[in-house]
């Protein structure tokens, strides 16, 4: 490495970066079809059949058509096979007209090209066919719906900024679908403690340029930032680029408002960092992808945000080497360190491949490995001598082959793209397996190795991630879904991952794809329990169904 | 301020520092008490006479002598009234034969001394009649002494270092007492990661001394730290310190293994930063005071040992000064400030007046406020500079009165004792009743006015604790306990916290003290929720019962 050039390059630059290009949802769209009018009865109700709050009925419908109640869900080639709920009701004219009452005409969706992308995840892989989309503007109108549709034992789908990878914010089969993208005010911000509240549906990224003219940032960024919604993110425990600095939503949410099921409104909006009074509910809806409750309202901690941010983009010859320079960065950089991104050249050629414009900044084709290190903090002068001093001591050390430092907004920006692209660049290239496994740093990379072993020319196997949370994103590549590859890959990474102690999913959730692979993961008995307290919350089993548990400990009692 | 003094007495310290003088509870010391032997019979089992895992059965052992089922428990002056449920059993001689084939003699306790250790909170001010204390070696003795005593219906306190302040570590009746003291291994520890496992009876010093030498340190300190256990700390989710710095334990504490009242052991102990793999289930027991489950083993991130730390104490000349001191040192000192807290001059009086060798750094009585703040990070330089350059900023504008830096261990040991000594001058002064409120920083001193005013010359009014988690510990100290005081502050000062949108518990937890003020605080949907969460694991209410919730939610039905 050209020792002038890593010492010369440091520029100040903000940390706007390009977004994801997923679909966006529009909810202000005007509504092109039209909703008729019908008579307002309802003729049966779910709980007058539950004999009990555990309880769950063999209950149908007098006018729910048998089609469904057989009918198999197959998502792509050999992935899922679920089966509908035979007690869900279908929705009906009356359930229709009764959510027009609720909400408005224009707020009841059945316009088919809006309800195809509703039905439909951003990958194209999952798809369900739901015929009524629900687009409420306050907490109180989510309550009224899931109130209805608890009585009704309509299935529930909640949405926001449909960015998931597991399947989990569409609809398996015909439930309706919440999406929360109307509610997007920001409720108030508290520049002395940066405690932001805000609706469930704002998007990640304007909240962040909201909180940019504070002073301040949002504790979490992903490539999804110009879709995903907030409400989104805290049902899903997002993670992302910065997670190595501002660790878990678990850490960083201070309060929640939560639709229940059974149309509840559950209060837990504190804005406060510390409150020890009683279990910590808003716990149990972090993360639970939407299936015990549906959040409204978040508040927030959001940190400072830094006056100097700086990126290196660095090569190494091997795994070993990013291991090393991860140890190393720590010690090094300590509090300043913010990002610690890697991406193996498989992942690198599909970036250059299949991604416009991009391009990269170090001599092609002689690395193995290479890392994105960001640091943030709040002296300018500093942050660059420290992030330089420790580039130019690792170079020294052997544990970096070659590195760039960003210069300016522009080189920032194109480093970011690199790796926040690939998700992209593996849509582009074809039918894509996508894994999201937690692994001890020290075996990220084997479990790569032995995929690309035991699929030798059949497909490409691409590694990248967030080495500094021991997060690492396996996706393998093929022209289309291939039943013989697919089963040359599960169950054994499933298999591998569990036996090496690590998360079948680190961050991106279970949703449809892994409902039941959880077993890989988590104990027999935390998943009876799982099981235990969603029938509690959600005694109809109406929300988000098929997702996150399995459904044979849900829907065979 | 002499500016001259600030600069020159910057000193690299370490964090190691005097710890808190409370009682500690030692269970390897031989048990001096005789067991007798007796005869091995269950006649009756709780869960028989259950008829759902929800009710509650009206049972009475039929042995269970009376005296009990009326008895009401007036804990000092008139401040809680409680009465045994007489569904629990009361324990015989069967009980103990049994205990002593779990857990072998020297570790059933029935030493009168050692009961009344045990029986007793370290302030003396809840006070129980326990005849048995359990000291448990393993998880598995844990799980079949809960196995047992929830067939038995018998009640359970858990209990670590016996250091908490709301008397949630203490029997309230004669609850079987189960000490993890014993428990204290240290299982692993990631030196490239950072993640320490170990079982939850290890002494919160300890583990910090432990990773002092691996270049680590625990991310929560307190004043107990060298009584108190990390599972004390993991279930009544304790703050602390460092607070501002490393954020809670929902966001430090990757994974747990937890008993469960029935005597199920849940492993959640997962050590990978993140896993998205169904509902996070660990957070229902942190902070849950040992009502839902007892904590065996932690898994915990901890952060790099800072290799520099700086102690600034500081005199402010007024609350406001105060308040913007610390947005200030948010904004400049950012992700160095490691700690930053504030006592008034009444605190400061207490710890002058009843600590031996506590001396005011600065010239005393002339000042009404007094802050410490603490900086840490990993260059020494770097953070001296940044320190001093914030501290003559903060004079010049004159939020500052006066100050000293630290510049030796010493002097840094001497500034953290007046603040962590400020709970035991307060025990030796006499009475005291204690708050631990959370509310927005710029009300914080109101509510210490308003009591003062409201109490004229009856008490003296104290105001401590972290500011900048908006942390206040307001404390009345009377000479004895004192009904006509007691009435002028509850529930005065409840009503007024939530009126303001506080927490009547910041981070003490509600224990017995508060658990029927917990509306105060929560919605009432949220506290039946918890209240249905709690009868899901606990169904006989074994667990630490009295505590947390109000017991009509738990003992009506």
């Amino acid at each position: 490495m050209d020792r002038r050039r890593l010492s010369q390059l440091f520029f100040k630059f903000s940390s706007h970066r390009i977004r994801f290009l997923s679909p966006k949802y529009e909810p202000s769209t005007p509504i092109s079809g039209t909703i008729g009018r019908f008579r307002e009865s309802l003729n049966q109700s779910c709980k007058a059949y539950s004999g009990s709050r555990q309880g769950f009925p063999a209950f149908r419908a007098p006018n729910l058509s048998v089609n469904h109640a057989m009918q198999l869900r197959r998502i792509c080639s050999g992935t899922i096979e679920v089966q509908r709920n035979p007690s869900f009701s279908e929705i009906t004219s009356d359930d229709i007209q009764h959510f027009v009452e609720i909400l408005g005409e224009k707020n009841v969706v059945q316009d088919e090209d809006r309800l195809l992308a509703a039905n439909t995840d951003w990958m194209r892989k999952y798809k369900g066919s739901s015929k009524i989309l629900l687009l409420p503007n306050t907490a109180e109108e989510v309550t009224q719906i899931l109130q209805y549709c608890n009585r009704r034992c309509l299935a529930v789908v909640p949405q926001g900024g449909n960015t998931g990878l597991v399947g989990g914010s569409v609809p398996v089969f015909d439930e309706v679908i919440i999406n929360l993208g109307s509610m997007n005010k920001i409720i108030s911000f508290d520049n002395v403690s940066g405690i932001l509240v805000c609706e469930a549906g704002c998007i990640l990224e304007n909240l962040d340029a909201f909180l940019a003219n504070q002073g301040f940032m949002m504790p979490l960024d992903l490539g999804a930032k110009g879709s995903c919604h907030i409400g989104g993110n805290v049902s899903t425990n997002a993670g992302g680029l910065h997670f190595i600095r501002h660790g878990s939503l678990h850490g960083n949410i201070l309060g929640l408002e939560v639709a229940l099921p059974d149309g509840t409104l559950l209060d837990m909006l504190g804005s406060l960092r510390k409150d020890n009074t009683g279990y910590d509910l808003k716990h149990l809806f972090i993360g639970s992808e939407g299936s015990l409750g549906i959040v409204t309202k978040v508040s927030i901690l959001t940190p400072s945000r830094p006056s100097s941010t700086n990126i290196a983009f660095l090569a190494c010859k091997d795994y070993l080497s990013c291991q090393n320079l991860l140890v190393e960065a720590k010690r090094s950089l300590g509090e300043i360190l913010s990002a610690f991104e890697f991406l193996d050249s498989d992942a690198m050629d599909m970036a250059l491949t299949h991604l416009e414009g991009v391009r990269n900044p170090l001599p092609p084709s002689l690395y193995n490995f290479y890392v994105l290190i960001e640091t943030a903090g709040s002296d300018e002068s500093y942050n660059k001598a420290k992030l330089e001093a420790f580039l130019l001591s690792s170079m020294e050390d052997g544990i970096i082959s070659d590195g760039v430092v960003a210069q300016d907004i522009n080189q920032a920006n194109s480093f970011w793209r690199i790796r926040e692209g690939i998700t992209e660049a593996l849509i582009k290239a074809g039918a894509v397996y996508k894994y999201d496994l937690s692994l001890p740093v020290k075996n990220i990379y084997d479990i790569v190795e032995e995929m690309r072993s035991r699929l030798g020319e059949s497909a490409k196997v691409v590694g990248y991630g967030h080495l500094g949370d021991g997060n690492l994103h396996l996706n393998v590549s093929t022209p289309i879904y291939d039943d013989a590859v697919f089963t040359k890959i599960e169950p054994f990474i499933y298999e591998w991952t569990s036996k090496h102690q690590g998360s079948i999913s680190a961050e991106h959730g279970l949703g449809l794809m892994k409902a039941n692979k959880i077993h890989y993961s988590k104990s027999s008995e935390s998943v009876q329990l799982m099981a235990s307290i969603k029938k509690l919350l959600d005694p109809n089993r109406i929300l988000n169904p098929y997702k996150v548990l399995p459904s044979s400990m849900l829907f065979n009692d």
